[in-house]
């Protein structure tokens, strides 16, 4: 059994790092399988890279190799994170009343497409609760107003604070507040309707339509404070003509949205996304 | 020979109209070969329609057709217009120093495929007269400050008022005043190099750039008073990654604006856009 | 309530059509809502026509509209047929082991995206029948092998024969017979996991792997007794790259399946696929 | 001024190679700016790699670099090369009498998006010859039939042999025998105008129209001595629908042959396209 081990780097750009790294690595028994880099900016800017190794069982110390890492990124002056490949990411999932996405979902993790546990569903209805049941996965509905809202979201950081690594938002139509996000402290992955910058806020299908465009899409972004804010990590589109209404709209759209989606949270999961300011790097 | 008739036709919603306008057309000896029809809310809205006829040379009196349809629109409470496909339609062009959409429109020029006179090409710049001259166009260097700006937009008027039939901006990097849209009065097509409406406004690459998007394209649209916020007529997008910098948007940019430019064109000139308040209609 | 009858007719091209059977329509006390038309050859080739109409509840004599429309179609050497929109289409799906297709079929079912009544699903295995029998639709397993086929074929015809009004084949890995095709005598829809005519028979997925395309794609098109070359509805792509492996591009060709059945099956249900010779035409 | 150097080395799989490249070319003063790898089969394939890198001015002695270079080689038991990015690749093209492919070519090279000298066009007609003129490259007219076919592809080998690194068939309908193919030796890139392996041979867009395809294509691939089955290095489709005829087919497959050539020639340039057996990785 080979262990799966990924190096995410992020340093000022400067001369030899990519051999200084790809050394440290097999001088500590790993092989390369996958090296990934990009610098922003060719006349001196950030540099990020990421390397995909392999080791013989048992051939690891993680001990050794992350005091080693912490030094060598001390002279890159570094921020670095590993991620050991034993154990598959817990992905908590925040759901409303569209149930497109985590159908989606639900459907990629059964077949093994998102190698991924989800620790719960959090819904503020309940229809959902069938679908997730049926898959063995734990259903907490949690109702939501105006004046619960803080309650609520207490509520939800008791269920997947420690319980999860990241949550999606797979069309959970409340914005999560400042609070919350500050209280979770870990990525929250949310599909956006719209090919943002383009009809941020409350129905982006409806302002769509009205702008009478020729192109929708949806969106898959890091969540930020600012809702529709976040770094992008997947865009998708589709043609749409003066035939379609906000109905048809909307069933195209959640083609989308599940694309997107998807391919956001794969990218995620492998670790391939590394955002810089408000920006991301996708490796594939 | 036969003579092609485009006739467009809106009114509100009502019984029996396609029926009456296909016999109108019919009746008056008229051979019905496409026919297309929208109603923007099937409960009532607006009807929108285009019929496509033949005629065989001499059977058709206009005096007499244009007459029966007077009638006709006033008990439909339609507004209509009449294209006979005799003459080809002159299309302006305003470009400044971007030339690949010029390049474009005369390449489809040439070989047949926008069937379109050109009058002139008039450019704040010099730098496109040889690719204009070259095809036995004329080329007028119009320079432009803000001081001389409403003078100059009075020299296009001079040029293009009565020589054309509609005007397309080919990446002209000047804001065509309300005075001149008033003045010149006819349909002005623009490009604009994004998915409106994300990044209106100056250096829409720049800004796709700055947010991180991952699909960037262009949007060919008719002017209005507020440059970017006409009614659109063909939008066009493509995938971007992290990889890309503002030089390779453009380049790639560069294609997606000729592309939706061309199409946009092509259904204008077939008489194919049909503008609804701030949106279109575009029967393909 | 309103009534929505949809109108087919094809004959050779001549003069007067479109108005003729629009006022045919209405002299019958219908209200013309879409018209399509097309014809294969300006210079005289065959004339299609889909005319879908309104009608006031109890306004339709059947009987009388056909007999009127026998009377012009024998006059315009066409053929017709008529759809009355009361009664659903009844939809049999026979499927195998893969069950994306089947997924995502239910779905845009349970959602009234595709409105459609399923009969029962047909299977030469038993591994769907949970999904298939949670939705309350009748699962029949029907195991196949070389000597039974024949047999088999016959109980999927006493099961679906006088029960639907098309089939379609969501990744049914089997062939139906001549056999069967003649005896079923309806609409059968297969999808095809390649863009046809690319890669034809078994393992299409492994066939772009090796050959190396840069794009896959999915074929939904009616099945004819040569199986893959049956006139296409409709096909959707997706760009490849070296990365991506045989299971990989079965990953992307699973989400190209569903899309292409998708729409193949919506336009097939609004009667908006009219079949000429070996290829179709499909108005939207 | 630095000094751009790109290293293809492809060898069997093995421990270390990514950490020993690297760390080679560092050893010998280069700075990786990018790497890409690549392994056919992660259990032990073909492993290929991609290091480009910079070097200060006087830094590199190819010499050594080249020696070095070529005992590491014997011990991964690799195949490699090498290119200094000082003098531009020279490509030859030949044409025949669509110009669409070559009017882009000559734009993308005008405005510096393809880095490269044209050393010459050649043609079998006379059509071309003032677009290429006019750019100040020699244009060759060298007709052809069937009996002076051998003659006349001595002629190109006599124009270009030595004077090119590549050879672009821009839509030159002529086939290639294997005696130029081998008399050539070099990198031949073709464009074919359908999504390959479908409709290989002559008039694809006929054969696309008549099989009723609801998507067609352009592919660029390296020319063997099996025209239409050598390495794919990009394909672009586009929608296409039953209105189209043959003649709007090759109006929008047009676009995409010019996108697939462009697109291919790019890759090739930059050293991004590796083949392996008949199919190619192209790095991005």
């Amino acid at each position: 059994m080979m262990k799966r081990v990924v190096l995410l780097i992020q340093c000022p750009d400067q001369h030899g790092i990519i051999s200084r790294l790809s050394s440290f690595v097999f001088d500590h028994g790993g092989n390369i399988v996958q090296s990934d880099q990009y610098t922003t900016d060719p006349d001196g800017g950030l540099f990020v890279m990421r390397l995909e190794s392999c080791w013989e069982e048992g051939s690891l110390s993680t001990e050794d190799f992350e005091r080693g890492l912490a030094v060598l990124a001390t002279e890159l002056d570094a921020q670095w994170e590993i991620h050991y490949g034993e154990t598959p990411s817990r992905m908590a999932i925040a759901v409303s009343r569209f149930d497109h996405c985590l159908v989606d979902l639900l459907y990629r993790v059964r077949h093994g497409e998102l190698q991924v546990e989800i620790p719960c569903v959090v819904s503020n209805h309940e229809t959902c609760r069938d679908m997730v049941e049926r898959e063995n996965i734990p259903f907490h509905h949690l109702p939501v107003t105006k004046e619960t809202k803080a309650e609520q979201e207490v509520k939800i950081i008791e269920l997947i604070g420690g319980a999860s690594d990241f949550l999606v938002m797979a069309r959970y139509m409340q914005i999560l507040s400042d609070d919350f996000m500050r209280s979770y402290g870990k990525d929250v992955i949310n599909i956006h309707h719209s090919f943002l910058p383009s009809f941020k806020g409350a129905n982006p299908y409806r302002q769509a339509y009205d702008r009478g465009v020729k192109v929708i899409g949806a969106t898959a972004h890091y969540a930020s404070v600012d809702l529709d804010e976040g770094p992008i990590i997947a865009q998708v589109v589709d043609a749409v003509t003066h035939k379609d209404n906000v109905e048809s709209l909307k069933r195209k759209g959640r083609v989308l949205e599940q694309q997107a989606l998807g391919k956001a949270i794969g990218a995620h999961l492998d670790h391939r996304v590394i955002r810089i300011e408000n920006k991301t790097v996708v490796f594939d």
